[in-house]
């Protein structure tokens, strides 16, 4: 995959891997395989590419796919949740009644690197009285390896950056 | 489907359609229907709700995703094509060397207003020597209805906005 640097901040990029439907469809379907019998009924994709993933694995296990995105981009009413980033901070939200208490919910995201926006998204779910069954992405930083704890919940990491 | 108003600019929005996975099954099986035999090998999707239904649709006809983005968010070298909005001008960017001369390509965003950014989408993909064989989008606002033409390319439409 492809990987870079831009103002100091090192980058891995998960385009290249879209480019090639098998091996697409390959890590679509270890996500599928894992998460199939765990009675998950919501899926939450970290915009935007958490988007990339997250419906196709709601489709194929039966679930709701919630969009949570940036700030003023979603036209309900919604919740908001902050998180600092290595270059600033920014804020997730997600709308009021997509997902309600006692769901089992899983989290996309592309990448997972402090653990910032998953933390956000976890609180959001958290706070609507949803059970964060896991988190998933598809690269860990070096630092991550295999499946890590953030928050108390796992994490599960398709592929380790060599980065 | 929900439909608001936001500073004189009336919306739709399909996040409502994720929250029952029967349906956006459906609307997904649709547009996997239309196109599965058309030999089609690029779906590229407009960010960020083009991503929301391209990966699925491009992994059930076994064609790459190519995301195209806003400014500055791919991390590759780029090509980039302006367009002008209702309330102002964007751009799309896409990267170079992921779609090649003589593909056949899809068009995915969630909604086609103006018809401003398929547009933008249209002229990325042929400035690289790609076929657009369509666009497709969820909604359609009530003067585009069924399918249509965009600057000469067909336009599939899943659902025709009543507001």
């Amino acid at each position: 995959m492809f990987a870079g640097e831009e103002e100091g901040i090192m980058f891995q990029d998960i385009t290249t891997l879209l480019l090639h439907p098998k091996a697409f469809k390959d890590a679509v379907d270890m996500f599928v395989d894992r998460y199939r019998d765990m009675g998950i009924s919501v899926v939450a994709g970290i915009e935007a590419r958490g988007f990339i993933f997250g419906p196709s694995i709601a489709l194929a296990i039966g679930a709701k796919f919630v969009p949570l995105r940036k700030p003023r981009k979603l036209p309900g009413e919604v919740i908001s949740e902050s998180y600092v980033l290595e270059y600033g901070t920014d804020c997730l939200e997600m709308h009021v009644g997509a997902v309600h208490p006692g769901e089992r919910a899983l989290v996309i995201d592309d990448l997972v690197a402090t653990g910032g926006t998953l933390c956000a998204a976890i609180k959001l779910l958290e706070r609507v009285g949803a059970e964060v069954v896991e988190c998933a992405c598809v690269i860990g930083l070096p630092k991550l390896k295999g499946r890590c704890m953030l928050n108390g919940k796992p994490v599960y990491i398709l592929v380790e950056s060599q980065e």
